[in-house]
């Protein structure tokens, strides 16, 4: 779990041993008791024990604060993707690079993306950003299924699936009563989207 | 086509002839002219020849000159997914729903439509707004199938392809270099899914 990699930073002179992780803790408890609107990122530092100016060494703005980690996710999906054997038809290149993102979404993992969710559900400005960043998924997928020579509308039609079952998956891996893994939730989703567009 | 419609407003005491037409054709304009971030609504009423008090009655804000809409074609198509025979498996239900759309997708409509992409696709603010839009309907979907009591995940799962199959087959009817319907586009773009999730 990253926040519990300790980091260390130069700053105002002397070390702030995870000052990334402090911000991110700082930010999350903030915005859990008063709503991220609410919250200004002179009170993130000071709560993290940090300056204003250390925040902006780590995030652009308060709001990175929640979505620093997405374009990495997107850059591990998209490389197990390309990874998948050539053989691999397109859903299951898609499946690959979805349960790939496991290696995020672990056991430690999952309650701070439960407040991350809470957080997020209820801020309009949130939620937004977090539709625009499964758009940038969509459309990376698409791009990589293209570069596998996935013909239009195929590798569109697979990757905008394939976000589906990410969005199920997620949603249920969150909250799932048995604790599944994220990876095993990927391939129920997955298997249920076969049954129902072979089926149906 | 809902502009050719001539409708009458009592406004300032006298009639308007297709007030919502006339402002909707001058938004348009205004948009691709200079950018939707730099047109004022009372530069839109200025054009079309009327006040802002009557812009006012037609849309709540100039965003909305280019959404308002969309909340029919939801029900348009939730409307036809209650409809499907109740033996319609869940992607048969939702691909009835989506070609019900082609009522609205008809292609006096198309030019309109392009235009409104364009206007669209230049501002992050109103690719946002279409994200939501799109959101909104899947969960719309996703409440359609589970009142026909389609369990989950498959639900969810169907509502996001679903609305996969929208955004792909709207996509190619923008231009579609045969003209061919929105309705005969989405059958294209669902016998896509199927082949994808059913050979993959």
């Amino acid at each position: 779990m990253s926040e519990a990699v300790i980091t260390y930073h130069r700053g105002m002179g002397r070390w702030e041993p995870d000052a990334r992780g402090r911000l991110r803790q700082a930010a999350m408890e903030l915005y859990a008791e008063r709503g991220f609107e609410q919250v200004t990122v002179a009170e993130i530092a000071g709560r993290a024990g940090l300056t204003e100016r250390t925040f902006f060494r780590h995030f652009a703005d308060k709001r990175e604060v929640l979505f620093a980690g997405s374009e990495e996710l997107q850059q591990l999906v998209v490389d197990a993707v390309e990874q998948a054997p050539v053989t691999a038809p397109p859903l299951a290149a898609v499946e690959a690079g979805l349960t790939a993102a496991g290696a995020v979404f672990d056991g430690d993992r999952r309650q701070y993306a439960q407040r991350r969710q809470r957080v997020i559900g209820a801020s309009a400005e949130l939620r937004e950003r977090e539709l625009v960043k499964m758009a940038a998924l969509a459309a990376a997928l698409g791009d990589a299924l293209r570069r596998r020579d996935v013909a239009e509308p195929a590798a569109s039609l697979t990757a905008e699936a394939g976000v589906g079952v990410f969005k199920v998956a997620f949603a249920r891996w969150l909250h799932d009563p048995a604790g599944r893994s994220f990876a095993d939730l990927v391939r129920e989703s997955s298997a249920a989207l076969r049954a129902v567009a072979g089926g149906g």
